[in-house]
Order: structure tokens, then sequence, then C-alpha cells
């Protein structure tokens, strides 16, 4: 059922936790979801695509558009800056679409202040000791900045409890079964439903 | 995942919402909830068991269980009492079950009271006009009893706002989905989840 205004949803976690998979399934399964696309100052990586993955920009085009107000929220990490463009998620809520992003702490914290009614989602593996597991397995980053991640990682747990919900991803299906169940339900608070009721 | 203290559900709406095919559905699909039976001093139908679809008690010791305080919530219907006995929800709650009741609105209310972190949610067809038509539909009651039960089921549709959710049930596979996404979301809370991270 389509809501007549979309809700934004927003999902963090720390690097290596596996959000980008099941991101990806809970996107695929639905189709009254659309992704948020961050734009960011960093180049592409192979296979990355302007518009899909992300809006490359530089840093004077990514100035210009916080100088413009133009952010949801921004934030720098690792010496680049990544942003979420406020007008193409409030067109897609607008027009009824619920909204999906994907956006570190700090960028959480400013969604949060600014759109109170955004449901916000921390995915993560349980234990501190699987994601540093994780985080070797995939072979893709050196040791220094594993370390540095981890550190990251830490003061990322302690935004948890800032979040409305904790899905714990050590099953990707379990963890996207739970993130599209928690769409599903929040679609149905009575407060978005009622309207609907016709007595 | 368990969770260490069951989380309780509370699933009102009025008769003829189809109430029971879409509990029985999520019942079935879940091995972590449990169906809290009733008390009620009517009689038994055809094929309803005694423990299993309703504790069957006359007027006396329904009266006895009030004095005694061992119902979570209670009220009367067409003439009968149902209750819900406190001590086996309090036991499965305990022992890390969740449990989903099936009450009315006036029973929702007590249970709100006593337990405000019960999770509630309303499950009615869209419109009065559906509602009636599946009453007829039936073939069930009397056209005294239908017209009753549409009185009585206005009132239960004011009483929908009081709900956390509400499930609109014109499609049961997708009324059950939209239930049990409720159940999984809700045992994804911050709360419920934040014990289990460990940094």
């Amino acid at each position: 059922m389509r809501t007549e205004r979309g809700k934004l949803f927003v999902v963090s976690g720390p690097s290596g936790a596996g959000k980008s998979t099941v991101i990806a399934r809970v996107m695929a399964a639905r189709d009254d979801l659309a992704f948020s696309v961050s734009a960011t100052t960093r180049g592409p990586r192979d296979g990355e695509i302007h518009g899909i993955n992300y809006f490359f920009i530089d840093h004077k085009c990514f100035d210009e558009m916080i100088a413009n107000d133009e952010f949801l929220e921004y934030a720098e990490y690792v010496t680049n800056f990544y942003g979420t463009p406020r007008q193409a998620v409030m067109d897609k809520l607008a027009s009824g679409m619920n909204v999906l992003l994907d956006i570190e702490v700090q960028g959480a914290a400013q969604v949060r202040e600014r759109m109170p009614e955004a449901v916000t989602i921390f995915l993560t593996p349980a234990s501190f000791t699987d994601l540093e597991q994780r985080l070797r397995n995939r072979h893709q980053d050196s040791e220094e900045m594993i370390q540095s991640r981890l550190e990251r990682a830490k003061s990322e747990y302690r935004a948890a409890e800032s979040y409305d919900y904790i899905v714990i991803n050590d099953d990707p299906d379990v963890a996207a079964n739970e993130l599209n169940s928690i769409i599903t339900a929040e679609l149905c608070r009575t407060v978005e439903r009622i309207k609907y009721l016709e007595v």
C-alpha cells in the first residue's frame, strides 16, 4: 500500500558490517523504496557509475552545495566528503516513494535533527571480533587501514543506542528479512494508516 | 534471535475482520511466539477444544478469578465473559517466549494500562462496507446479529487510533506478512538488541 507521503529510512553501521549486501537484497525485494544516491569528492572505483553508485563531484562543487544548503546531511570520512543531496530525497518522499539512505553515524545524527520522523537502523555484526574478521577476510585494506576502521567502529558502536532499531548481521538473509520487516512495519504505523479506515 | 524476556503483542479488530485466519498463519510461521488461550463463560462450539481454543469455565469460576485478580484483562461480550489468565502469559514472557493475545478493544485498553510496553495492532478490512459484506458472506449470523456486530464495529473503529499499528486485511497473505513483519521489527528495537552488541 502506497502512503501519501513517503517515509525516510536511514541505515548506518561500521565499515565491514555487510550493509551493501543487505540493502541490495531489500531494494530488490521492494518496489516502494528508492535508494538515495550520495554525492562524494572521492574518485570512482572500478565499476562504479556516476549517478548510480555516487555522484562524483569535486571539492569546489561540494563546497558550493554546502554553502547553498543543498545537503540533507554531509560528513568527512578519510579525507573525502560524502553528502545526501536534499532535493532528490524530498521529491521522492513528496511523490509517495519511501527513501533509504546508507550514511554514517554523524550524517544520521544530522538527519535525526532535521527530520525527526526518519526511521533509523543500525546494522552490524554482533561482536567486534566478527567485524575485525570480516575486514581481514575481504583482503581490501592495509593493516593500518584495518586498525583505523576498527577504531572508528568503536565510536560507531557507541552511537548505536541513538538508533530506533538494531539489525545484527550474522546472516545476510536474516538481516535482509529484518530490515525489510522494519520498513513494512513502519508503514503500518497507526499514524500512516488511520486515514485509510472508512467508517 | 530469542530475547531474554518475551514481548507481548495484542491484536484486536471487529468481528468479521478475518483475525483468526491471519493470526493462524503468523503462528504457523514463527517458533518464538505463543498464543494466549482465553477463558470464557460461553459454551464450546463444534470442534472447539478446552485448553486449545478457550478454557471453558462457568460464571462462578470466572467471578472467582476476577476476585483473585487472575486476569490480565477481561470483558463482557454478548452476555458472556472473556478473559486472559495472567499467570500463563507472565510465565511465557519470563521464559523468553513472545506472546500474542487476540482480544477486543476494552481488553486491549486494560492491557495497555497494565503493561504499557505491550505492542498493539488493530486488524480490520479498510472499509466498513467490506466488513458488512464479510459478515453477510459467512452466513453465520441473523440480520439482527449482523446489525449488532456492525454497531459494535463502529465504536471499535473509533478505538483504532489508540493502537500502535493498523493492519488492513483486504488480502490475508498481505495482512499475515504485515503482522509477522511488525513482530520481527519490534524484536529489533534498540532497547531489545543493544545488549547483544559486544565491543
